[in-house]
């Protein structure tokens, strides 16, 4: 039974990113829907789709001892009474564990529902960018081929 | 001025990535919003934001020559009266151009609005993902660091 009702979607991805960072796996999990199938992707990474394996996944990552700051900007949200799709970029500093010191931008969606019990997240969709990861003026000079 | 009604999500879809495949930039930004901001990313990409860059960006990629076939699979669509998202993966083989010959698995987030219009998409993320990209009871011996 979730306890916390968030009462926007900014709400539910400020909780997110929080307990990303305090790696809470109960705080986690509150934030995530469990109305709705979900599924995240972390950078590299495959789908994980189905809360227990979402659970478990976030499980993982915190025991590894991986300690993250994170610092978003570049968001750009486009939203309606019942849904709130989040892009942005992350700017992480690895402060402990695997990869300590190391930065890297990772540009992110959420995706959040609204249901009776507030808004929750469906999705979370992370891969790694090239810096500066947002390039709404850049140049097209550099071929970017697909795949 | 669009001239393509999707009647429905799976609609526009499959308009993406028959446009995808043709490279058929008219056809490709027929299925895009132009109603809201819209986002793109390729994988190990940026972020791409607004229908112009959106649309310059098909249009490097599609003239670079790197022609592609992809089959989808392990679609999960969580929807409501206004919106869809969708998560699959795309099984790619290049079929000319760079890295001819090929394969690659990509996870994607492809997300749809309903408008006057009919349904468009709004964003399109992709990213590399190990094979197989879908571990819905993936073993969790080998532990994710996150980043």
């Amino acid at each position: 039974m979730k306890k916390t009702i968030y009462s926007t979607p900014q709400d539910a991805e400020a909780a997110f990113y929080d307990a990303l960072q305090r790696a809470d796996l109960d705080a986690m999990m509150e934030v995530w829907s469990d109305d709705e199938e979900v599924s995240c992707i972390h950078p590299d990474g495959p789908r994980i789709s189905g809360l227990e394996q979402v659970r478990k996944n976030w499980a993982q990552i915190f025991m590894s001892g991986q300690r993250l700051q994170v610092e978003l900007s570049d968001q750009l949200i486009v939203s309606g009474v019942m849904y709130s799709l989040h892009s942005l970029q992350e700017n992480i500093l690895v402060l402990a564990g695997q990869g300590g010191g190391g930065r890297s931008i990772v540009v992110t969606t959420n995706v959040y529902l609204h249901s009776a019990g507030g808004w929750r997240m469906v999705l979370h969709h992370a891969s790694h960018a090239p810096a500066p990861a947002v390039r709404r003026d850049a140049p097209l000079d550099a071929p970017k081929v697909l795949h």
